[in-house]
């Protein structure tokens, strides 16, 4: 650690002398991009409501490559409703430093999940005006990140035929959704690439929980996006009379869950890191005050960024459960039914970003994202890296998403930064 | 005690000498009638589905006004659609003894819940056939037990007007139903009686529970039909994304609603007693996999004998609850919405009934109701006894509901024997 940490004391000393005259985003016309945007779909409540595939949407798209076109970007929408823009490099034979993030929000959302790395990106672009960098710089615009991350699980092939006959999230199916978008269901196979084709993905987010708000830190540097596993689960006791039941004659399927939901709690808090796990889902039937509950149903969920440690935490739930299942004479039985693998960030974007922070004076922390983005998609074929920015209170999903302008626009220097020492290392 | 037992023992051999041929029923008759109410509205699925209200409720009424007509009894339907059967004394101005249960059952219900208390109180009729009590003889079938004992709560003056519009099991009103089978709503308060106008109240009735079955014994003498408090509970924290909040930030409603449920467990079953407390209801919100619980929403429910005992248990899972507040920032808030008051067995029927199993060389134990009973309704203006039988391991209200004919028969007279001592003990 010592040696690396020399290392990137070098580098900042060598990248201050190099650049005299720091290259930086312009603070008030990012923000005012990011207000624009705002008004394209706004909520009576005061929210953003620019569903993937709705015509508030399609201005949205509209707005970026009328920004991109002028500064030399082709922009396209791609077959599966990504809106992909791309600057040609210098150097031949490169492939392209993406970057971008999604303008599509939840129902009633808020003003600042996706927007801020979408426009950030934009801001890199107008930033590196009349620059050439060695690698092309493409800049996406993910279809449908909020209704199932369809735009960006098109480019490792991760979209089922099937999945264009689901509902989107405001009516319609996705499949329609996409093509009125300017997609192309029929051909969503082309939009796949292969690992090589990409040589770094960087996205800047707004964090979804309120760490660095409540530190007071201005960047997070994203170790990875956590690998998620739920199960339903079911308790089953006996139903019997609550009132001539002794309580030593009893098999409480509530009782017995509500020790299972301690005792996940109690587990999971037990072990040192980051890991999480959440029951989420609990109702006792028949569910009446006067009848002991002969059954139980809830969920598990457990999050983390290594999936052994996920796996190494249920197998300990499932061994405490089987002394419960003797004390209570309750059966328990798990029925996992999804899996969301973990997107481990590429270590040397990492410290690429922390290293920018730390030139920039900037204060930041390693965290993991708990939630699902768009760039753990693309890490399944290309080095990925995420950068978050502060979310007060951390509200999420909701009108009152807010980050400020200083905080916006300190993510999108270290973006920029990013990107040019990308293009600087990469071949 | 050793008076008692004494005192006991000494009347057992004055019993024994004065009886030289002991009265019993007829077990083959009495078994054949509860086998003939069987067949007056047997389910599909072998139980019976005799709803109160019902022409099948109906047609059972019938059928024990037929037996107890031609013995001497006046019958009637009373203005709550009781039907009431009374023989009179052989001393005139003492207030009669009433012995009764009910013959209307769940929706596909057993053949011995309330069944066998009427039939019994018949049987004993018809065993005493040719005989006059010197107190009045009042066999009453309640009307509506299973909906919310109408029948017997009018007793006491307790049905408002307003119940008449409620629905009843079957369909219906209750008004309409109660009119339907003789009835009359208008003049529902003419039912009521007050404290002198009956002698004793006595019942049989099998167990709900499976306590005399599970110890092999023959009779329970019931202390008392056990007080119910029921609450709501609302436990608010915050709901929240399951996979950016860390376990340490949490605020998890269903986390401290968990607690809850084993904190009552604990505290109920930590002191000595038969007192029970159950959380039937139980249901998280949003109630999604993948959200921190804000809300749960659950039931408290606390059943004894002694309604001071009650509070006193309350009182400690209100103070437990207060640390259960601080510890987890989840706010607890309580509405208590039902109350029924306890209603202790006379102490001196007690002794009674008890004595007449070890007279008969019965097995026999006190034990509480844990479920109610028309019994209770009476208790509030008369001295009230009940006595239970076993039932095959608990089963209630349920087409399993079993007791054996030898059981039902030695049930029966114990309620003979008992009759008979209160009528010569009482004014």
């Amino acid at each position: 650690m010592i040696t690396r940490h020399l290392c990137h004391l070098l580098l900042l000393i060598v990248a201050s002398t190099a650049s005299g005259t720091e290259l930086s985003v312009n603070g008030d016309r990012l923000n005012q991009s990011i207000a624009d945007i705002r008004e394209m779909g706004l909520a009576e409540s005061g929210g953003s409501d620019r569903t993937a595939f709705t015509p508030e949407n399609k201005v949205a798209l509209d707005y970026v490559a009328s920004i991109l076109r002028p500064l030399g970007y082709a922009v396209e929408i791609d077959a599966a409703a990504n809106l992909v823009a791309v600057k040609e490099g210098s150097e031949p034979g490169l492939a392209p430093i993406m970057t971008g993030s999604h303008l599509d929000t939840v129902p009633d959302g808020g003003h600042f999940d996706g927007i801020i790395g979408v426009m950030a990106a934009v801001e890199a672009a107008r930033t590196l005006a009349g620059r050439t960098l060695r690698h092309p710089l493409e800049i996406v615009v993910w279809a449908n990140e909020e209704g199932g991350k369809t735009g960006s699980r098109a480019i490792y092939g991760d979209v089922a035929p099937e999945e264009m006959v689901l509902p989107a999230l405001k009516g319609g199916t996705i499949g329609n959704g996409m093509a009125a978008m300017g997609g192309d269901p029929a051909t969503l196979a082309d939009v796949a690439r292969a690992p090589g084709d990409i040589a770094a993905y960087i996205e800047l987010h707004i964090e979804q929980g309120a760490e660095l708000d409540r530190l007071g830190l201005d960047i997070g540097v994203v170790e990875g996006i956590v690998g998620i596993k739920r199960w339903y689960v079911d308790a089953t006791g006996v139903t019997n009379h609550a009132g001539t039941t002794p309580m030593d004659r009893r098999q409480d399927a509530l009782l017995a869950a509500s020790k299972f939901v301690v005792m996940v709690n109690d587990i999971v808090t037990g072990v040192p890191g980051t890991q999480v796990a959440t029951v989420g889902k609990m109702q006792a039937y028949p569910g009446t005050p006067n009848v002991i509950p002969g059954q139980a149903k809830f969920s598990l969920e457990i999050r983390d960024l290594s999936m052994s440690k996920i796996d190494e935490l249920y197998a300990a739930i499932r061994e405490s459960t089987e002394k419960l299942q003797q004390d209570s004479g309750v059966r328990f039985s798990f029925q996992h039914y999804y899996t969301s693998p973990a997107a481990p960030a590429d270590p040397a974007i990492q410290s690429l970003i922390a290293e920018q922070a730390r030139r920039r004076g900037y204060s930041w922390q390693d965290m993991p994202s708990g939630a699902g983005h768009d760039a753990q998609s693309v890490a399944q074929i290309a080095p990925m890296g995420m950068l978050f920015v502060p979310s007060k209170d951390g509200v999420s999903h909701a009108p009152g998403e807010y980050t400020t302008p200083d905080q916006v626009t300190k993510g999108a220097n270290i973006l920029l930064d990013t990107i040019l020492a990308l293009d600087s290392q990469l071949d």
